[in-house]
């Protein structure tokens, strides 16, 4: 937790801070060992980022003084994520490490390799996506959430939004077998598929290209959706 | 488990593979559900990669006939990495990763802000170690065990080490706040160091920079240790 993610309901008229809620009161005691008198990095959900002076803290309540609140949060990365939806530990790693490096606009998708259990599965409530969300905003100093989209049906999403989703970005397909390696620093509005373990099945991927994207791979070895997707990532922006 | 790593005792003297571990043998059996006359890929540590034919399964033993071993592992990354011993389950994640990866030589290396107790980890006992390069060898295809060396006192793998390992590779310290950006698709030789979680002090950067390693920084974000090296690793190379 490198900055304290805040609730508008975490803040007071009289600029103050009061915490209540286990998760980061525990952090705040075992992990910081926060004391009075220490300064913190604070954002607000959705906007700006300052810093924190601890007056008080106890099993109950933590209460800062808020001594500033006009950094703007770092830049998020120019890409939709497409992901074919991973099992669901991957999924909960996933979004952490994605959320930590700026992407701001995911969609899970379903296609063929993709188990159907996994739609199933409580990592896809709201409030769990939403958790691992948070730390990835908390781990990385970032207070913009991502948006998440579960698309559960391959063909609606290549009829209904994939044609909306290219219409301003470079659409990329990362498969491997794909005659052009993946692009380094790429700097423009880019829509990222990346398929399940096990891959896209040929015919999804021939739709993909046919819609407008264009295919591209990360070199012989096979990866881990997480380790792709963030060695992806890197590469491109 | 995208490749069967072989030990020279799997392998008969007349073309024949004999499994009889439990672990890969579970995992031929429930995650493949392989079945008699499969073709699987195959390699042997430090050897070459190549397909077997699945004679029979039991829950002892499976048996395959070698049909190929011909094909060379994909090439390594040009890197030794030197890592500050991250906590015990991120060490065993980021070692999957970087292996999967391509990376051949790793150093563990202690710093002023790992903690002490995690050189007990049994993580870093050497059959827990091997466990999770071979993970990372099977996930990736590829044979090529990494080294991993443990340096346990920052003073002697500056005094002792570095001189060597900077002898013919570029330098480079990822640390959050140095002047440059890390750099993309170098072709070079090169020595990584990356430090914990919460960073290297800033005397330990001034020694490594003194003796000759360029600092870079990976953005504003405050990544993982895992999320950050395969970052580093994707972009480097």
């Amino acid at each position: 937790m490198n900055l304290i993610l805040l609730d508008p309901n975490d803040l007071t008229d009289d600029g103050h801070i009061c915490i209540t809620d286990p998760r980061r009161l525990t952090h705040l005691r075992d992990v910081h060992r926060s004391a009075p008198g220490d300064l913190l990095t604070v954002g607000v959900t959705n906007g700006a980022m300052g810093k924190a002076m601890l007056k008080d803290i106890t099993s109950e309540r933590a209460y800062f003084k808020l001594e500033s609140l006009d950094e703007a949060p770092p830049p998020p990365l120019p890409v939709h994520l497409v992901l074919a939806l991973p099992r669901p530990r991957m999924l909960a790693r996933t979004l952490e490490h994605v959320t930590a490096l700026g992407v701001k606009e995911i969609t899970l998708l379903h296609t063929k390799r993709v188990e159907k259990s996994y739609w199933q599965s409580p990592e896809l409530r709201a409030d769990k996506i939403h958790q691992h969300l948070v730390l990835g905003l908390e781990q990385a100093r970032d207070t913009q959430l991502p948006t998440v989209t579960l698309s559960k049906g391959f063909r609606p999403f290549l009829d209904q939004q994939l044609p909306d989703l290219l219409s301003q970005r470079r659409g990329l397909v990362a498969h491997p077998g794909m005659p052009n390696p993946c692009p380094r620093d790429i700097a423009v509005p880019t829509l990222l598929l990346v398929g399940p373990e096990g891959g896209f099945i040929p015919w999804e991927v021939d739709q993909l290209l046919a819609a407008g994207c264009e295919g591209m791979h990360l070199g012989p070895r096979i990866l881990r959706v997480e380790t792709a997707v963030t060695a992806l990532l890197s590469r491109l922006f």
